[in-house]
């Protein structure tokens, strides 16, 4: 897998929800793609040192919210045809998600230039090209 | 109080958060202002009909974060001196908590001009001003 998992215990975030985000990361930018594949539970669980448990609780809803797949045989792999895209149920949870957070943002003072600049830079983090070294 | 607490009993989303939003939602709005006077914990929890501690973890919380004074004599007011403005460490928690949400959106096939749009819409479902009758 060439994504760098790096959880961080002491944050408030659960383990399991950390470890989605990443790979959820990993596949915004592209460095995870359709049909790669992922390393069993017991193998990440080794390899970051956490429970067998914490990396099933993740790998179960990132399989039923559609961004991988978990074969018996072939093991765990990135959706292959690629995650579900938005549909209206999706768009319905994303505005609920938004809806708390743009309303503390305008609470805090932020303007909506603020909070419209946060959001691109995040996007574009995501979606450029990486420079040659790194 | 002027805002209208609704609540779904069927969502994901505990009862207390969905509470502390809607204040939340409601100082956004500035349906609520500085000073302005919230019920009692038990007074909300018996109008809306749910348990006294919800309603108090909400308030706590709300007074952890500083949207809400509770006085022991006085009562629950929206801080007076207005919500704490945006930090550093708030910047770093917004960022942190938009940062899985942009990358789902970017799986999900969303276009940066479709996250601004949303979000620029729901900023300024807040603090548009309404019209005559609601």
């Amino acid at each position: 897998m060439d994504v760098y998992i790096n959880l961080d215990f002491e944050s408030n975030e659960p383990i399991y929800t950390q470890l989605m985000h990443q790979i959820i990361a990993g596949i915004a930018k592209k460095e995870l793609k359709p049909g790669d594949a992922l390393p069993s539970v017991r193998s990440l669980a080794a390899d970051i040192g956490i429970n067998l448990h914490t990396v099933n609780k993740a790998y179960q809803q990132l399989k039923q919210e559609g961004f991988i797949l978990i074969h018996r045989q072939k093991g765990v792999v990135i959706n292959p045809d690629g995650v579900p895209q938005a549909d209206d149920q999706y768009m319905n949870n994303l505005t609920s998600t938004l809806h708390p957070i743009i309303a503390e943002s305008i609470c805090r003072g932020l303007s909506k230039e603020q909070v419209l600049q946060l959001t691109g830079e995040l996007y574009e983090n995501f979606t450029k090209k990486e420079g040659g070294d790194k």
